[in-house]
């Protein structure tokens, strides 16, 4: 677990860069570190051997030299088998969170489901190529996540234009917006995310999650805040099953502005439970990953990374 | 679009004065006005010639001087071709945006669709006919819009008496509370309606949108919050399909109170996004329009303003 | 109605202490006590006679003789056979009202239904038997209610650990977890709750509510509030219809915490209706009472008291 | 003491309405009505027979006849010998309010002190004769208390125009402006305002204290803040001087918009202080009656009505 | 320095236990710890061995073993030769703080300064002895801090009741009222205080330092505020200069309630200062002890603790 | 007038892009653009050509892009003869402000005069030359203010650390703390900050506020405060005072951030007051010059640009 507290690529409320300090501070439970998940019984922070690096000292106000270092502390806790977990900062950092994953795992091996309210693949922001609303196509440019390795859900609202939308279909980006969504539900559309994302051969999943995928009603604490977002109860089960199903190296939390989130806190509060249920769905799945070791099934080990063949 | 700043109405918490203002500056995106929304690729603000007019110089703490000159202002919008759309304010502003819109396609000619947690149907306020607790009731007396053409969803809580919900029905108003919706899902209510606002003959419809008619908990900077409501996801594509579905000539959104709604500002965000599902219907609507002319369908034109025959 | 201003049992973000106040002013209606219900047309403060006692007069800083004076203050109402509701304040009140009431209607004879994002059953809380974490285990301790009357609603999160689950379990307490209610529905879950509290010759049913069983969206203003509850308009009715279905002989609101309600006051909002629903509720079960005694069914008469045979 | 939850005269924040609520309630000291003052030892609210009577049923949203009641209720009061004083609301109530003490008094024989940063003597707002910008204008203009009669202490900012300060130099005001207070000091100010109101024979005075005479730093909750006010420290003791030292017979203390001031809730609680001070500057006066009266010197008893001769 | 997150002896708004994370929180300056004071050039953090020992593991919602718990930690601290600075945590906490100060040096050795609003000297608070309102009269009876060892500055409003004046000034205790320092300046009334607490023979002194001594406008973060305080500007440099002239042996900063200071987190920023000017002045006095022990004057080293004679 | 939404230099709390349109909006006077100054009849924005242009469209996120063009068109402003009045934005923007205008009345022929809280004198910033730690610094080096003709009102605090005091000393910068102005007064201090500026022949300055001079108390809408500042009441006369006093040729205020200012809003309404003293300041200057003109004392003329010789 490492925060980057980052936010300099906002393009309109900053804030996220106080986000690392606030999900971790905002928990009401004894600071012992037991947080046993009271429908499954698994305590994460027990089971996996979580570790809190700290916060990786960017330089505040440089986007440049601030990307580079977040994305050598992920590679550097990827490349040691960790599984990095980086609190945000903007969005801006999926950019070097998940290419210092793929550096390791392998440029184009890894699949990336994006939990958001916007597709943040802008070709630039004001003139220049990073910043909140451009990570995913700076991914999709240099080869560390291709366009048919991307799933995006909770889409919505105004932006970005079409011509964007036309080259994410280009890509072959797989993207739900919230009509869908309202539609079909929340859960079909992640079997169909699920499905997608293991297509091809990605045993790797990097999960990105965007918090105002949320409703603002029940996330106000972010920078751009899309009304009609989805429920709290859908997002985290939502989060550990995703742990459970999918071999997840890395995954990133961003968006967390608490200056928005006050006097009531609760959006820090469920970016702090957002990580508890994909810590508890990790566990999950090593142990049905154990009881399938222990019936001899060991070749289909899903915990494999995929670059380890 | 036109701002009401006029509050003076309200019987509690004030502050939709600031409405106008809030609604039209809650928005993430940059001011060059393109809002392109996301799943039909529609930029309302280009497509359709959307003027901001600015605010209406109603006079502050004066009930009656202020809603004469909304109604005028309104009249003169929709006189000139236009759809006004009305930025409040109270809801007792609705009195004066059906009437003037009313006074150009003629009295009881219009449908009204009313989304609100309450009736707004009181004989008067604190002794006196006007004030935001009473505008459905004025329209009715006044036959701008009858009784039968009224449609009321999302009402809730504990307001009005039961002699005024006997009025309501004795008008032949149709209403469907909350505990409706709960059991039923609010698509099949909104498809009833629709079905009521087209019945006998009206072709033309005003949508009255009140914030409060959204939970609380998503929309919490108003005046009279009465928690139990829809979700935000549900409202705004409910507005879409209306837009799209119905001749909208008129519609207001109001009771957008900013000072409850911050530091999060999602209430104004709302009211933002509703003008914009609503715009983006619109669009819709002439594009079907379009195609069904293309087809020589031209006598069932719904675009064709009711009082055009 | 009596109100608690206790908060000296929260372990974490005090203020509960405000909630009796916040409750009874959260409400834009008239004065006059009015509040006739809309779908039902019932004015629960007049139809029954539902008196405000004002706040007990507990002990400021003291948990102890706190206890004592609620447990009695609440038993004194029960024993004039009225029907205790109690205004949080934190929830280590639970204990002394189910007490009081169970005093005067017998031990072992009362269900207790509570709704809840926690257990609330830990065997101590920093080494002392008093606190928030703590009233049910106290309660099926002393007898007052025995685990197997007690359902639970809602429950999520990380906390009680497994072997305090086990021990509920242990004492057949009847639990329903968030995800369970995500998957089957709240409705289903709340017939089971009904038909469990019945079970087994128990007429009478003390409901304890704890506002945190909501959505922090939806209700921020909360002492430990959990993500990904269950949402205003569910809660609302179901308050209701156990009020109607059940004998409802004492209940208690709690964890309404003002400080971080503001400035929406949208959760002091949700508890004052949580009251006018469960008195609506109260004397729809009458009225039903007393049209079954017109059909002369009169020893099958749901509001007798439990212990009045 | 009377409330008058009064605010439809407000030019911009509004709010006022809540502010005899928040000030009754702005106190962390027991219900018991004890307050003995530190300094003085005196315990005004038991020394002098203070009776709370309640909010004044003003009319919601309409002026004039909010007005006549407030004039009405204050005159009632006065006329039975009472000091009304009036918790606001906004300020155009001070209009019915020294109305409704100089009909008892005598139009002209009533000296006004206005504490405020605004003059409030606008001829008109938005071309109506009553709103919280005229008051002191149609106070004089109706010849209840005549221009030579006013004291005006702590106005600042860039209101009103040099016409309408022409005019009140014209009706021979006497205003202290805060670049005054700032060179001379807030004492020397307050003895030539005491001097001023004693002259040529007003024996009584009406004190009206606008909160935003204290600078927005510790007055946060007000409708128009002017930055550069004096300090809480200056004001309080000032205000139980001149209540000491001349003949009060009547107060309101004006502008506390409760909204404006949370989380702090500071100016409201500063209010109710000034309340506070007021009467123990009344109980010193009266001893000091007291004390010159057993020393036989009556006929110049300061506290003599000045309409009893 | 320890934290005392206590909060349960506040008899209005709790959330003090919240203090001591605030302040250690609430500076914008890089947590390298480098603080040079800058008129001085002093680095108090770095000149003295200050540690932070973490937050004393109070007992929640139970004040007396946690009273008895935070003064075995002081006696501790204070016994190994070190001076403790107590974050607050509510104002009860000066009985055991001083306490164990005093357990070191002797009972009746060590003078009190408070800095406050209130007196904090009633003889119980709802029945019982301990609370913040009452650890002043606690420490004079238990004879740990003598009356005319205490000095009060700051005091004002209308507490207590003038039967505990009276028993403080049969203690000989020196209080300066706020009305006393509006005359005379804070400067002359602090030379007073330190001659008093010097008098008699007492070289070593505790301060307690009551952040609602400021003026509410400069210090909202606070549970029971009282208008009419001193500037920030005031007690900043005279903290400092208490340091520096005087023995301090023990401090506390109390009653930071960081839930009232929102959103601007000044009330912490506040006594995050106070105990960097403390700190500061503290090295001011080592330096002037060493020049004096310099010239061989050591027989009077002010920093020489009370019982190494 | 400019506004520049830039805060990426902001080393602590972001928000001062929403600076420029908080101390636009901030203002409850009518939009007609009248603002007499109360106690000089002076109407700034109709007796000098006041024009607002807009937002400077600086880069998000992108410090040194963003400083070329503030530079830019601040130089443009003041080439065209008119003063640049720069509404910040954090402090980093007094380096291209400051540089424009020097660039048009030649480098080192301006005295800055800077109230703050902090020295903004670092070398650095996270090892980088930009930021609002460091543009007094940047100026000095680059010549376009040298370091003898800066004057710094209103330091405190714990920063900048003693080598970078000593390096300030060494460039012969003028520094009043806190503590000086605390002793002397703020008068006497800025009659010889008025001496200094004009020293050696400068007759033109540059006036750099920032609205962290002002204690937080007063001033709680900024980025990172400082306790123990000047008051509102002493800033707004001594910038009426400098721009009456001295040749005002361009100046910025900044570092208001208007997230941590609500909702009492009342620093952004400070600033916007400080706007208002300057030019009001500004006309009382050029009055002044006119009537010495009509003296025939022409060649003494303030008002002349220095460059103009």
């Amino acid at each position: 677990m490492l925060g980057a507290p980052f936010d300099w690529g906002a393009s309109y409320r900053p804030g996220a860069r106080f986000g690392p300090r606030a999900i971790r501070e905002a928990d009401y439970l004894p600071p012992d570190g037991r947080r046993p998940h009271l429908s499954t019984g698994i305590d994460p922070l027990f089971e996996l051997p979580v570790v809190d690096a700290g916060d990786i000292p960017v330089v505040g106000g440089h986007i440049e030299p601030s990307l580079e270092l977040i994305e050598s502390w992920v590679h550097t806790v990827a490349a040691a088998g960790a599984i990095p977990i980086v609190l945000g900062g903007d969005h801006t950092i999926t950019y070097p969170d998940a290419t210092g994953v793929a550096r390791h795992h392998g440029f184009g091996n890894v699949a990336l489901i994006h939990f958001d309210a916007h597709a943040d693949t802008a070709p630039h922001q004001w003139g220049h190529l990073y910043g909140h609303g451009t990570p995913m196509r700076r991914l999709i440019e240099s080869g560390a996540v291709p366009g048919h390795r991307f799933v995006q859900i909770g889409l919505r609202g105004y932006w970005p234009p079409p011509e964007v939308v036309a080259w994410m279909e280009e890509q072959r980006m797989r993207t739900f917006f919230m009509d869908e969504i309202n539609e079909r539900g929340l859960d079909p559309v992640v079997d169909e995310a699920v499905d997608h994302a293991l297509t091809g051969g990605a045993e790797a999943v990097f999960l990105s999650l965007d918090i105002d995928v949320v409703d603002p009603g029940m996330a106000p604490g972010t920078g751009t805040p899309e009304p009609g977002g989805i429920l709290a109860r859908e997002f985290l089960p939502t989060v550990r099953r995703l742990a459970r199903e999918l071999n997840v190296v890395g995954a990133d939390i961003v968006e967390v502005a608490p200056h928005y989130d006050q006097p009531m806190n609760i959006t820090a509060a469920l970016a702090n439970r957002v990580v508890l249920e994909m810590t508890t769905g990790m566990v999950e799945r090593r142990r049905l990953t154990e009881e399938m070791s222990a019936l001899d099934v060991g070749d289909v080990d899903p915990a494999r990374p995929v670059d380890a063949g």
